[in-house]
């Protein structure tokens, strides 16, 4: 295939009288496609359906302690539950605090109690002028979400293969005190599907920050969500290499089951020094008598041990894997070559990244749905909804069906040409 | 029996050489006995379980209009669970928000948002230099905490047989526009089981505060535990008396199922007008992605309809009845006509409240703990764990069995009696 950059006006005129035909044939099917979110599948949730049988009528309520799950008691999580996160989320299990159903929920409160009491003993964000978090780019709209809730400025830092610009975020929090904060999915992240090599990793926990209540928010969504088993990205114990630099309370690590279980009715844990923790777990004192320790027992029973989640995640894999391979097999097929777009190759998480040319992200997304599929919204992935370059859209792949998934894929790649060409036209 | 007060000297040193010798023995007795909170007994959570079969690998797991609970989606509960919270609080679904496990983490929250955020456009309350909360005395110490941890200022209101000193209300939310809220537990209040009266509840909604901010925070905590069949106290629904006052915003109530199912893995619900349940709509979809719908579904399944939890708390009532009467009995008989005590009757909720003389509060709770019973710390029932009359004690006969409250509130008797003789003596 020419690149479509190489092609003539009349070419591309052809071209798009061509795409624009096929465009209308696809909007005649009455598609009705979602790809906006990293949801499960329904095979995927059906497959733990077990989790149901796991404590019935008869079931034994206490925890390996004695603690009755069933009343009122134990702030932090049941041990078990603890050791069990701890694995999943590579720290140990003294590190870790288990919370309720969904790790954002820990974040935007770790965030909320920096607004109004500071991080160990420092002035609370809401008292000063201005707070700034690093965002690297793209990334995950709910953090941002967070940010701008709070009025907490966003600045954007490049994404690499090996995770985000180091260079930039050394001298970024190394001159300015008012910069409290980086967000990280450090492993198949959030859309790109990177993860932090451990140079990148060491460098984050040997960063030097102008301000003492400057936290790393090191959301490990995808901790155990490979998508091959020879493929497998793993990264640093953030934790143990802040210890080592001499920064332990410099990072928070948020993790869940939501995509392990079930979507919103996991477990969520969140691991850091222990300072960082007493000073959680003050203020959890004040919030709440405790979590669902139901629900904590009920995944301890279910897996038992770290080996019995790994194997239920390559369960996961085997059904989520023909979905991706899908989407890049069109990708490839469909847009190689054409220098009209660039999409990452991801070994687990949620996610591809697909960049188009500069300026044509709304477009795809919005001709996408206007023929029925509905992807997250472009600029989603940056700061404030602005993709500088309006050209990174998120595909999720997980919730569709593989057929679904290769008519949307069809469909994607069709609105990108048809898009691509248009643009093409514009500035000839 | 003759008052204690009209003892002489001499009567009264060989009253404390005889209790001394009791309380020696009482000790002897190696007791552990815990009245400190109000839990539910493992009878009462014994027959819930049933609940863990409610829902097995077989269950159709989507609601009523078709959503699967198992993944992502719906932010504010799932549509039946909303009805069964609003019988429950006695408002319409409509009014309802169904959250987490936890109705005190939503009053936190809802605190915490108007210190960031304020109150629907109000100045955040972070940004003023004072905030104040009023506060019927005795209340409950968990509302207390969330206001110190916020440093915000606690105004003593004393409570009566109908609910708090509406006069001393009225006045002061009028005149003061640094007062942004009070806290009620309008039914079976915490700790002396008092139920506001309709007089009291009208005026509530017909209050004309100072601040545009100003809210009601309306802890329904025991609106279905009642325990009696023939004597329930039953409360106006604040919502409807708000509005019809032209104050429809000026009420949150908070509830759960927590000491209806299991304490801590229930579901617990907002209910308040459609303006203030749009801006916690709003900073919900920040904080969280939903809470667990499959606890919601659970709930739903297991009662069916209102008329099954009312049979259900009919039968907590059976198991906690015996112990409430069993203190009653024991406080009746021994400290009768003594003039050194004074305690509440309730028809329904957690507690009984005791009002010991001046000054003898903590001696009380000290002496029972020396013997091997924790209570309610003294104090506890009042803002900043202050009680300026050192005199109530909350007893909580919930968890022990009728055996354990009957050996329990023996001792207390005792307790009571001996640091009153005490205190008598020095002022002789």
């Amino acid at each position: 295939m020419k690149a479509y950059q190489e092609l003539s006006k009349e070419e591309l005129l052809s071209l798009q009288a061509q795409l624009a035909a096929a465009y209308e044939d696809a909007k005649g099917k009455g598609l009705k496609l979602d790809m906006s979110r990293g949801k499960p599948s329904i095979a995927q949730l059906n497959m733990a359906m077990d989790f149901m049988d796991v404590i019935n009528s008869e079931s034994d309520m206490r925890t390996e302690d004695g603690v009755d799950v069933r009343n009122y008691g134990v702030l932090d999580g049941i041990p078990e539950s603890k050791r069990l996160m701890a694995d999943i989320m590579g720290v140990n299990a003294d590190n870790v605090i288990v919370c309720g159903n969904a790790s954002l929920t820990i974040m935007f409160d770790t965030v909320a109690r920096s607004m109004t009491h500071g991080v160990l003993g420092s002035t609370p964000w809401c008292k000063l002028d201005r707070v700034k978090f690093l965002c690297p780019v793209p990334g995950y709209d709910r953090h941002f979400s967070i940010m701008e809730y709070f009025g907490i400025e966003m600045i954007n830092v490049p994404m690499t293969p090996n995770g985000p610009d180091m260079d930039m975020v050394e001298r970024l929090v190394a001159q300015d005190e008012s910069i409290k904060g980086i967000w990280c999915v450090p492993k198949y992240s959030n859309p790109q599907g990177y993860s932090y090599s451990d140079e990148t990793v060491k460098r984050f926990a040997a960063l030097k920050p102008a301000a003492a209540d400057f936290r790393i928010y090191w959301d490990n969504a995808y901790a155990v969500h490979h998508l091959y088993d020879d493929r497998q990205d793993e990264i640093l114990d953030i934790l143990t290499e802040c210890e080592k630099a001499g920064n332990a309370d410099m990072v928070y690590i948020f993790g869940s089951t939501s995509k392990v279980t079930f979507a919103g009715a996991g477990i969520a844990a969140v691991a850091s020094s222990k300072a960082n923790l007493d000073a959680i777990r003050k203020s959890m004192t004040i919030q709440t008598i405790g979590y669902d320790k139901i629900n904590q027992l009920c995944h301890v029973r279910y897996f038992k041990n770290f080996e019995a989640v790994k194997a239920h995640m390559r369960k996961h894999a085997e059904i989520m894997r023909p979905k991706f391979e899908t989407v890049l097999r069109i990708l490839d097929n469909e847009l190689g070559g054409l220098g009209i777009g660039q999409w990452t190759r991801p070994n687990g998480g949620y996610f591809i990244s697909f960049d188009a040319m500069e300026g044509c992200a709304k477009a795809i997304v919005s001709k996408c749905k206007e023929a029925g599929m509905v992807l997250t919204g472009a600029g989603a992935t940056y700061p404030y909804g602005k993709d500088p370059k309006d050209s990174n859209i998120r595909i999720a792949p997980t919730f569709p069906t593989t057929e679904e998934m290769e008519m949307a894929t069809e469909l994607f790649v069709l609105c990108v040409k048809l898009v691509s060409v248009e643009k093409l036209l514009e500035e000839k």
